[in-house]
Parts: structure tokens; sequence; C-alpha cells
């Protein structure tokens, strides 16, 4: 095991590379003209106007108010007293439970460290076994740890009552925390404005009719079922083609006002391009009249797809967005079966709008079932073979892996400062490297499985996310081999060996476990906080959606599973201290864990899937009081078009998508389009409590 | 393993025994004395008149007919070839579903055992394995099993593509008999008549409130959140106290009713009775004067308990049966969550009056929690204990080891019959007793866990002797050993051991599953029929609900598991025989089984559960034009009266308890109640399709 030398060193080396990044977002954000990338909830709401607009030259881009950098942390402090509620109203509740997953963590574990360090660490320090043995090197570190108490030893009674303690403050935490999520999130509900999803109904397996079009279909249908809530419904059209088009067209336009741009700087010569791909070979023609032929090509052929689409009855996927006249008759619609049989006819809460994945919308059940055994399969492959990779790096970044791979580097790697630095850093490192590319695959692999809503989509992606970390970064560590080999281990020994092997496994593995827990909590967070990704190509970090933390219980699940490996691999050490028999005394832990989290999914998990009639009638009460004159079916009209039916982008307002292309030359045409849209945005968002805060330093 | 000369033995008793039951069945049902117990369902109806009224005195008990005699195994031809149609008519789909259930077994075993005879056998047979080894005793029927194939033969290529043909015959099997009951059970759901649970929901968890009584804030809740829906309720008493006292009055009643036709049979003394225990000693009384006089005592104690219900708002529990004007508003409210807080106001549909277990209507949610948790734990311990007595007897009955407890029978044992006798009758039997007590204790554990319908209750528990009977019968009979020994041998092997060790035992103790199965298949089923227990005890062997088919999805779920199991076992098997590598094709087979459980139990699970909305649409829109007049709240008023309230009990006619005590000597009086009964009885119910099968011989 490293020293503590080795632990500190590394410590440092993340907490410096911390605060670097913290620092440099507090420059960064200084700048006026990254304030889009930073800003972006104002900004789309319309509080803050463009800074590049009325500025000099030189203030537009940097700024020069040497105070701003002297308090530059103090969006920190001033964040974290927001209050709650300003919080939600600010950022959103998905945004606002993601920071208590965070507090979360120092709740459970701020309590738990005090008293490992109050009772474990003396009891273990005590303990005096490494001492005696002669043959065997260990550091301080290693005196601090369970494995300095001799086998059999009355003092595992303190490990084994400190465990009880632990889950139980675990499980109290985790419930007082469900508890919290959950009303805040049903007060959400109550207090959220009309939407069009909340009276939407996404009905899916449409059957065929061989003497009604689906359109058709689906009236008669909910007209004679619902009859006194059924209000209209909006087909679906498979527009993926369209879509495709309309993306081309866009892009286009974009080099069309790249090159008007710059022909209007400098007017005196026009610019040129190449017909080649990307613009790199080929002849060279005059560069606006040449995406302006091919941009008047793709709108050309964009008239005529769209064209198609409204024709062919084809066209219309057996799937439609069903909204009824109040909430109560949604709600009885989604959480009931229509037809006996139970495979068409499927209704569920339309996601948002903007949620919506339309190219899964028509997936019929047999192919969905089968698309769900293949993904299943293939994840377990991922999940198994991608250790292979992790392997191979993690034998190199230990030291004797390197000397024999590379002996040249020999001399390097034994300078001290270097050792501690591949000891402390490179294997956390190397596994987040390979991290990195994982959550596309995944994404790509849940978009095979035919989710409907983006919110879905993502959170079928962080399941898929959770068993790959448990398998491969914490498994994985602590069994190293390659590929099936883990696997073949785990299958050949007895259950009751796997927690013995992994609990004596953990204790050795330590150092990774500190490294890998200082890089990806302490530097990783603080770098995600930089948004460097946005700020390079995306441009503004824009919400897709809002679910009204809807993913908690996920998190309550999974933060419950690894409660019970913990307490499994638990029982697995503390039998090989030729303790067996006290063993059996930590057997109702995993028992009790598992009733607790059936218990409490009994008691919540309902508030975060369906839509008590309750709340339905009351939010419809007072709908119809306060405004009896409302017209729902002129507000629903439109609200669930494919987007490139819309008069404008619905995922982003499309003064970002013009300026996409040339992030950081505004012209006068943009912040001419921004101030627009700035002004339409100002008056239909509820500004006078969000203006209140428009002064506050931090986005969060 | 036994010779082929023991099975065929066992077989033959088996079959003789089969045989003597069926015959004995046959007698007993001839008996008029026996009518009711045989043919319960047309007696219920009325449509059989009582046997013991108009005949002489002889011909009323014996029935002296010799022509009945000689055919007396005809209705076994005349029940298969009911068509299923005028079965469920006749017994109830419930009834018919089961019988669907053997049949199934003989769609799925036989071509399997065709098969296996045509393509497995001779394999195995031409193995030469068993003949090359010296000093090995075998029999001739180990020569048709796999052990005559010698280890890495490219014989098993043929049982490894077998088990995938018998895995494709039996799910295709399981899938259309899922498909079949799932139709059935939707078109008696469609042709049902109207009953008060078709629009009836079952309200548990009613919150306290301080300013409202349950019946008051359950009629505003549903007032307010299901106004167009709502009709009336019916508050539950927690008349337990009060049915304990009717019991005890009744039982009185019955005894005073035996001394009373006593004494009117033999006018010349009055019967007397003794004042202690079961009237077996103490001081001597007149028997009349005395029940009489305790009959008064009870009939006053109800009086005062009636009162007491009636008065105390206390003996309201917070449950109610809530009931709508429609299926639609029923169907609606018994799918949906009414409050925002999952653990109150919980609604589910109403079980049938007379399958409403009424004890556990008022538990609340966290002692339900609780209790689950407990009941699953004994559950636990009573599998895993129970195998002591049974590899006790096990143990015995295995020839030396009865030769060692016993050696004075040594002699006996040693004569080839008695050995035969042991050999393959024994082991069956001995298990067959022990299982006698066990549903007893299973549904108890299930009333503890608190649920509400004896439907379910029985669910419940066949559940758990489900998983009983594969813990101990099966996986204990090829792993003897005592209680926890045998779940540690399984803890402490590796998990790809398990199977390899299950499948190489099975070949060796295949005798006893032969056994067993005829045991418990052939013998067993033809006792059945006899109905020993209801014709000396219970009287009257009448259906006590009809749940429509809903435990198939178990059935389907318990035969897939054992599927999957046998699939393991195989590849257990065939990698003992130097085949690891091919071991490694069957792995799909699991996989693809466990996928086409799932699929199955999304296609077709929910029918028997859930309640379409079309479908109640279509039965409220047809009731509504064939009886516009009806009045339902009438109809509903009294529908969920706690039996005790009733002017009759519900789940037995009043003309049953009267006999209870004394069911082989009718009397006049009685024969009066039963005519009163029937033309009661013939008045309500649907006669002309029965009575043309009055003449038809058997119940099923």
């Amino acid at each position: 095991m490293a020293s503590l030398q080795d632990i500190g060193f590394s410590a440092a080396i993340n907490l410096m590379s911390a605060f670097a990044f913290l620092f440099a977002f507090a420059m960064l954000r200084l700048q006026p003209v990254n304030d889009r990338v930073y800003f972006p909830k104002w900004y789309l709401k319309g509080i803050r106007g463009s800074p590049t607009r009325s500025r000099g030259v030189m203030n537009r881009f940097v700024n020069l108010d040497w105070t701003t950098y002297v308090k530059f942390l103090n969006w920190m402090p001033a964040a974290l007293r927001m209050p709650e509620p300003e919080l939600i109203e600010h950022a959103g509740l998905d945004s606002a439970v993601y920071i208590r997953i965070y507090l979360l963590g120092l709740k459970m574990f701020v309590p738990i460290t005090v008293f490992a360090f109050g009772v474990l660490v003396p009891v273990n320090w005590t303990g005096e076994t490494l001492d005696k043995i002669d043959d065997l090197t260990f550091s301080n570190v290693d005196k601090l740890s369970i494995s300095n108490v001799p086998p059999g030893s009355p003092r595992f009674w303190a490990h084994l009552s400190m465990t009880y303690v632990f889950s139980i403050w675990a499980c109290y935490v985790l419930y007082m925390e469900y508890k919290t999520v959950a009303t805040m999130r049903l007060r959400h509900l109550a207090s959220e404005t009309r939407r069009p999803d909340q009276l939407t109904v996404l009905v899916r397996n449409v059957p065929p009719d061989p003497d009604e079009s689906v359109n058709e279909h689906v009236e008669h249908f909910f007209c004679v079922n619902h009859p006194d809530h059924y209000l209209c419904h909006q087909v679906v059209y498979n527009a993926n083609d369209l879509a495709k088009v309309v993306a081309q067209r866009k892009a286009m336009q974009n080099w069309v006002t790249y090159y008007e741009n710059k022909y209007e700087r400098k007017p005196s010569s026009r610019p040129t391009t190449k017909t080649g791909y990307g613009g790199f070979w080929g002849t060279t023609v005059d560069a606006i009249d040449f995406y302006t032929s091919k941009l008047q090509n793709l709108a050309e052929q964009e008239a005529v797809e769209r064209e198609k689409i409204m024709n062919d009855p084809m066209a219309i996927v057996p799937a439609a967005f069903v909204s009824f006249r109040s909430r109560w008759g949604t709600a009885v619609c989604a959480q009931t079966q229509q037809c006996h049989n139970p495979t068409i006819w499927l209704t569920e809460w339309a996601p948002e709008p903007r949620d919506v994945f339309w190219d899964n919308l028509a997936i019929p059940y047999v192919e969905l079932s089968i698309r769900r055994l293949l993904t299943t399969i293939a994840l377990f492959f991922l999940i198994f073979c991608f250790m292979i990779p992790i392997a191979f790096v993690q034998s190199l970044a230990n030291l004797e892996g390197i000397q024999k791979v590379l002996p040249f580097l020999k001399p390097l790697i034994e300078m001290k400062t270097v050792k501690s630095v591949i000891q402390g850093f490179l294997p956390g490192i190397a596994l987040k490297i390979f991290l990195i590319i994982l959550p596309t695959l995944l994404m790509t692999m849940s978009q095979i499985e035919g989710y409907t809503s983006l919110s879905y989509l993502d959170r079928r992606s962080a399941e898929k996310y959770f068993w790959f970390i448990i398998v491969n970064v914490f498994l994985g560590s602590i069994i190293t081999g390659t590929a099936f080999q883990q696997l073949k281990s785990f299958l050949e020994q007895p259950p009751t060996e796997i927690p013995k092997t992994v609990g004596v496994s953990i204790p050795m593995k330590a150092t990774f476990f500190i490294t890998y827990i200082m890089v990806d909590g302490w530097a990783g967070i603080a770098a995600e906080i930089l948004r460097l990704v946005p700020l390079v190509v995306i441009n503004v970090y824009d919400q897709k959606y809002e679910s009204g933390a809807r993913y908690w219980p996920d998190v309550h699940r999974r933060l419950t599973i690894c409660l019970i490996i913990s307490q499994l691999l638990m029982m697995g050490l503390l039998s090989t201290k030729k303790l067996a028999k006290v063993t059996v005394l930590l057997l109702p832990q995993p028992i009790l864990t598992i009733w607790f989290y059936r218990y409490c999914a009994g008691r919540f998990e309902s508030a975060f899937s369906r839509f008590p009639l309750q709340e339905a009638m009351v939010k419809d009460t007072l709908e119809k009081a306060t405004e009896p004159n409302l017209n729902l079916k002129e507000y629903l009209k439109d609200a669930y078009v494919h987007p490139v039916f819309k008069g404008k982008d619905l995922d982003r307002p499309r003064v970002v998508d013009e300026e996409e292309s040339n992030p950081l030359v505004p012209t006068r045409r943009t912040s001419q389009a921004t101030t627009r849209y700035n002004s339409e945005a100002s008056s239909t968002t509820n500004t006078p409590v969000a203006n209140k805060h428009s002064g506050s330093p931090g986005t969060m």
C-alpha cells in the first residue's frame, strides 16, 4: 500500500487541479464573450441582455474591471446560500435535486467518517499485529486499517457493531432524503403552470384498421371509450428523412451567413471557396453564390419531402398524442389499460414536447421485445469485454509493469516525485479517459432499446453506466484479469467465497480507491463546472427537459445496492478473520436493507411515476375557476407537432442556430436578433421573480 | 438403480390403487345418501332434488339398481367428451382451466416421450459403456439412460439438439395455452352476468380525519374525486368478536336440533347429556333444556355484541367497499392512484362478496410491510428445516437403512415382494404424508401476511407450496442431508458446480422420481376425486369463489421456472461428460426462456389482473340499453355487508349448517328445508342450460 505521503501528494495534486479549474471557471465566467455559455438559463429567459451589444470593442470580449477578479470565488457561498425554492425557480427541480445528491454524500459520510476516526482508528491502531510480523513492509496507513487487528480478536466486535451503526445511519439518511425529494416533486408538480404534457397521453401501437386511417381510428376509439374527457389528438408523422434535409439546409444557411458577414466586413473582395468536401480542394468558386445555390436546392428538396409526408398516408406512424379536457381524464387514460390486448393501444404520460424522442414512436411490441433482449445481451458483453483495455492500462500504471514494458524509462520512474505522481494519479486518470467515450455508446444502446423520451433514454443509460462502473471499476479493480477471466473466477467460486475474495482485496486496493475518488470527486466535479465541451462545441448548455427529479428512485436504488454490496463485503472480510460464527450476526443486515428498499419503494416511488387523481382534480378545479374561458383546443393544437413542422425550432431558438458556426464573431445582425429574441422571451416568461435574482452571481 | 421389474411392480401397485379409488368413487357416487357430496354444483343450483325425499327407506341410502353399477365408469368418457363451454357453464372457469393443466401435461410430455424413445433411447442403448465396466452392477433401465453413453462421445450431440427441440416444444405449448386461457378468461368476463364486485372497489387505509367519521370521509373523498361515477359505499365493521359468538350460537343450535330429532324419533325418554367439555363428564342433565338455555345465553350475548358494533364508532375499520355507477368508473378507480401518499386511500378491485377475507381489511401499511418481512423469513426457515423429517424418513426407506435401524426385520425385508414394495412405494408415500399437514400451515402464513381475499390467500399459499416442493422434494431428494447442511452445500459450491452436482445425481435418483410421479400423479389424483375429507367432515364440497382462472399466470410462471431448472441441470450433466465446450451451446436456452417468459407476461398477464376500459365501456353500454330502469343502488345495498349481519349466511345456505353435525341421518325437517332452498335457488339461477345436462353422470 502507498504511504501516507503518497496519498497526501495525490490529495494535493487533486485539490490543486480542482482549485485551478474553479479559478479558470471564475475567470472565463467574467468575460462577457462567454456569457451565453455560463448563464444559459438567464439568457433563455431574457433576463440577461447580450453584453456584447453596448460596450466598447475591447470590453465586449474581455472584462477589464479588476474588482470582479478580486472576489472571483464569491459565487460559491452565494450559490450555496441560495434558498432551495429560489434555486428550483431559477435552475429547475432536476438541478436542485442533483445538488442534493452531493449534499447527501456529505450528510451520509461526514458522521460516518467522524465515527470511524473516533472508534475504529484507535481500535485498529493499537492492534499491534503488523509490528509483530517481521518480514512485512507496511506503511503507517496500514496501521490505521483493519489489517492491524489480529485474527479472532474481540476487537472485531467494534467493527461489527459499527457496521450496524453505519447501515442504520445510511438508511435513515436515505429515507429522509427520499421523503424530502418526493415532497419537493409533489410541490413542484402542484405549482407547475399549465403545460401540454399535463393534458396529453402518448398512445402507441394503434392497431391497423382496414376501413379507417390512423387519424380516424384514434378519434373514434377515444370518443367511444373516454367520451366525457377526450378533446383532440395529433398523429405522428415519420419525418426522419425531412428532419435530415432540414438539418442540412440549416448548416448551409450558416455558411451563407458566414460568407455574407465576411463580405460585409471586407467588401473589397468577394470570398471564395472550393467545391470539394469541407472546402479544402476542388475548383475555386464564389462562396456566396455556391452556397446560395446549394441552399436553394436543399430548400426545394425540403419542400418536396414536406409535400410527400403530408400526402402519403404511409407517412403516418401508428402512434398519436391524445389530449383530454382535464388532468383527471389524462391521469385516468395514462394509468389504465385500454384494450383487452395489452400490446395495442398502449398509453403513457406524454413526455414534454421538447423531450420526445421522435424516432422511436412507431416500434411494434414484438420488435421492442426482441430489441430489449438483444440490447441486454450486448450490454452484458460490453460490460465484460470492456475490461480488456482497463486491465491492460492498470497493469501499465503499476510501477513494475512500466519498467518491464518500457525499460528505458527506469531512471525517470525512480525519481521520487515522478513515482508519487504515477502511483497516486495515473490509475485514476487512465480509467477516467476510458470512461469518456462510454456514455455515447450506452446512449446509442438505449436508443436502440426503443424508449420514447430523452429523459427516459438518459435514465436508462445511467442505469447501464451504473452497472458498468460496479463491474468494471469496482470489481474489476479488485480482481484484475482480462475479460471473461473475471466472470469465470466469480462463477467458479462458491457464492460465500466471493465476498471473502473481494473483502480481502479491498484493503489492499485502498490506495486505488482513495485516488479514484479524489480524481473523480474533487478534480472531476470542478472540471465539470468549466463546461469545457459547451465552451468549445455545443455553445449553449441548455437543459433539454425538466423531469421533476424523476430520476430519484434510480439514485435511491443504486445507493441501496451499494450499501448492500458493502455489507456483503464486510461479511466476507470478517469471515476471513477467524470469526465465521460472528459473521452470522451480520446476516440480518442485507435482509433488512432489502426490506428497507422495498418499504421505501412502496412508500414513495409512485410519486415519481404516477399522478394521483386527487391532485389532478385539485388542479382542474383551480384552472376552471381562474380561467373559465380558456380555449384548451387552441392551446394544444400545435404542441405535439414534430419540430420540423414548426415555425421555429423547438430545441433551440433560431438566434442560437445562426451563430453556431461563428461563436466568437458576433455581428450586428446577430445582436439585433438577440434583442428581438430577448424581448419576445421577456414578454412570455414570468420575469418578476427571476429579475429579483439577476444580480446574484452564480448559475449553478 | 431399481430394475425394470421394480418399476413395473410400482406401476402396477399405483395403477391398481388408482383403479380402486375410481371404483370406490363410482360406487359411493351412486348411493343417494352421498348425493350432496358428489353433486354439489347441481345441488346448489337446485337442479338435482334431494334423493332422500321421495323413495323408500332402503332406497334413500343405498342404490339397488344393478344396471347403474355395470356402467359405473361411463362418467369418465362422458366428462371428457363434454364441450368446454358447457364445462365452464357447469363447473366454472376455474375448474375448466384446472383440467386444462392436466391436459397441458399430456400435450407437453406425450410428444417429448415419443421423441425421447424414438431418438434418445436408441442412442443410449447402443452406447455400450456400462457393459465394458466390469465391477459395476447395473440394470436394464440404466442402459436406457444417458449413463450408458461414453464421456466425450459425439452421441451427445443428439442429447444437445433434443434439449432444444424439447425446450422449443414446451415454450410453444405454454404460449398457446396462455393465449387460450387468456381468451377464455376475457370471454368469461364479457359474458358474466352483473355481479356486485364488477361495480365495487375495495378501499383500504382510509386516513383518520379529526372532523369526520370514516363513513363521511369516504363519501366526501369519492364525491370530490370521482364526481361523475361515485354511487355509494359500505363501511367495514370489525365484527370478528361477533362472528365468533355467532359461530358458537350456530354450533349450539345444531346440538339442540340434534337432540330434538333424537327425542322426536324416540319420544319414550328425553335425551340427556353431561355438563363437562364435549358431554363426556360432569353432572347429567336434560340435553334439550341444557342446550336451549345455553343457546339463549349466546343469543343474548350476540344481541349485545351487535348493539356494541352498531353504536361504537371505533368498531368501524378504516376500509370501505365503494361502488360506482358504471364498470368504467370502477375500472378507473381500481387501477389509478388516488392520493399523493401511496400508502393511504389504496384502491383495488373488490373480491366477490363470498371471497372477502374480513379479518385482514384493517391492517395499516407499515404493519403489512413488517408482516411480509417476518413471513418471508419464517417461510425460509420452514423450507429449510422441514428437510429434517423428510431426510430421516428417506434414510429409513432405504433398504440398508431399515436393516440397520431395525435388524430384526431383515428376514421380512429380504423377501422379494416386500423388497419391491419398499423400494417402489415407500419413499413416495412417506413424503406424501408429510405434505398433508403443510397446506394448512402455509395458509396460516398467508393469512398473517395480510391478504384480503380467499382467492389471493390460496394463490399465495400455492406459491409457497411450489417453492417448498422445489427445495424439499426435488432438490432435497437429490442432495440428501439434514436441514441447513443442504443449503450450506449449495452456498459453498461455485454456481457452476450446482447444476453439475444436481445433474449428475438425477439419473441416480431416477427411481425415486418415477415412483413419486406414479404415487402423486396416478393414485393421488384418483384419490382426490373420492373427496374423502368432504365425505367425512366438511359435507359439501362447495366452491368458495370463482376467480376466472386468475391463477393461470402463476401456473405459467412455475412451469417456466421448472423448464429453466431442467435446462440448467442438462447443462450441468453434459459438462460432466467431458463436453465443457459444447455445454456453452446450451447457454442461450435459459436466456431465451427468460425472455420468452417476459414476452408472455407482457403479452397476456394484464388480462388476469386488469380490466380494460374498452370492455368496461361495452358492458356498461349494453346494460344501459337492456335495463335502463335498473336501480343499482338497491342492487348493491347489502352486497358487501359482513356475513354476520346478513339474514342468511353467505358462505353456505342454512340447510347445510343444520345438517352438519348429523350428515348421515337426514330428517323430515331437513328435507323440507332442502326443498325450500332448492325452489328458491331454481327461481334465481339460469336453469335451462344446466338442465340439459342433468342427466349426464359426472360432476368433474
